[in-house]
């Protein structure tokens, strides 16, 4: 399989965000002709939403996506109105930012106030998922948003998404938007999805729908160390990356391609530079 | 939902694994009336096999599953057919033992000599782990001895099992032993599948075909801080413990409920009674 595209990679700011501030983030990326961006929202919080929309456009990033809508179960009325009211803010961020899509982190079981999980009603959780989306989708679609749906990794599946799966995924978009092209789709995380055996059916019937809204990379490192911040490099891992590119480029998806690494222990400890000057090699070796 | 049946608890002898060798668990089950054990091979190797056989009847309890086989994947025919030879001694010690069933955690990605993972090819390993199980269940099948197969947790995919939910479980089981009843089924392990969207409806299959052999409780942890030895006491996480039996006893189910705790920063160092009697209480008051 041929290496992909060096401009289709695009940087998660949580990669290098132990050892930059946005701005310098973006100057990074401008520096080794990283083309596209996914910041955080505490991140652009910090920056300022202005002066970030006007970085990023100064620099011509392409925006893969603002991290990150979501959250929805709460465990009472008004901690899921809260959360629908922080989402639709966050719909307004990313429309200030020229995101190509906002990327939901559904949420798990539901929590108290005081961020305790409070329950162990999981179907429950889903469908609080569900009618979150479909509530802050009205939102989005007047607004012109893309939401993009991202499963998560099962291991989180109790506190930070219940949906798991790429079939969970479709069957949410599927429900909530039937007609395609209508806002909803789906963020493909390597990370997430890997393991899964209906991992290339699934985005297989995501493509056939247009719903390939995002694709973020990263590896699986064995062993991991930490359940949250002990990604891999691209090439570090088990991942068949090779493999993965080309069931989204079959399924039709041309966007960008993501690196999005959690890691303390490795990567966040590194130059900054190196870490980006990393990536991009990695990209075009080992993806 | 009534409690469940004190005499249908039985201990993983993991979950005491740090503090006492096998013959001090067979006698602390006697002590605290637990009327079913599964013990694991290195700790039967340890005794001795004839030994535990003679020390587990005389306690007269009954062997919910001998952990374990499986691990079938390896980077050469040679290291395959080695494994396969493990496999058939692991079948002949449950035989010795009396076990209901031999549990197969049934490996992840290839592995060298030295244990690494030297493949990404997880669908090849997939088909290794079929094929390893059909060659072991000749012998089983002739020796009298059920096989379990056990779906581990997604997380522990590349290193310890690539079949990772119960539908994989069930497809094995349709493939290699169609007619049911030919010694060929499930163990269901709740930390491992309870995140599943389709538990229910895998559970109702599994069932339906008679190929529930064996169920193991504990609990999952907000948060988890190890992926391997974190596991939670029953009561402690998330879990919707009597749901999850209800399920199982819908399909049928009437074996015991194996306690099964790797807990290296708490269970593993308490005083190994005082963990007894809590798996007892908790059985009774959180499954």
């Amino acid at each position: 399989m041929s290496a992909p595209d060096s401009d289709l990679l695009s940087l998660n700011t949580a990669t290098v965000r132990a050892q930059w501030k946005l701005p310098e983030i973006i100057a990074g990326c401008v520096r080794h002709n990283i083309r596209g961006i996914a910041p955080w929202r505490d991140q652009v919080a910090a920056t300022g939403l202005n002066e970030t929309a006007q970085r990023l456009g100064d620099a011509g990033l392409t925006v893969t996506g603002l991290c990150r809508g979501g959250m929805f179960p709460a465990i009472d009325r008004e901690g899921r109105r809260s959360a629908l009211d922080d989402n639709r803010r966050a719909v307004d961020e990313a429309l200030a930012l020229r995101a190509r899509c906002l990327v939901l982190v559904v949420g798990g079981l539901p929590k108290d106030r005081s961020g305790s999980v409070v329950s162990k009603d999981l179907r429950g959780a889903r469908e609080m998922v569900r009618d979150g989306i479909g509530e802050l989708l009205q939102h989005a679609q007047s607004a012109g948003m893309p939401l993009a749906i991202e499963p998560l990794h099962p291991m989180y599946a109790a506190d930070r998404a219940c949906v798991n799966t790429l079939a969970q995924a479709n069957a949410l978009c599927d429900e909530l938007a039937p007609n395609g092209k209508d806002g909803l789709g789906i963020a493909v995380d390597v990370y997430h999805v890997w393991w899964d055996p209906d991992l290339e059916a699934g985005i297989e019937r995501a493509g056939a729908a247009e719903r390939l809204f995002a694709y973020h990379i990263c590896d699986w490192l064995v062993p991991t160390t930490d359940l949250l911040n002990d990604r891999g490099m691209m090439g570090d891992g088990v991942i068949d990356l090779p493999m993965i590119r080309r069931w989204m480029e079959a399924a039709g998806y041309r966007g960008m391609h993501e690196v999005e690494i959690f890691s303390a222990a490795n990567w966040w400890k590194r130059d900054p530079d190196s870490v980006l000057a990393t990536c991009k090699t990695r990209h075009e070796v080992c993806t």
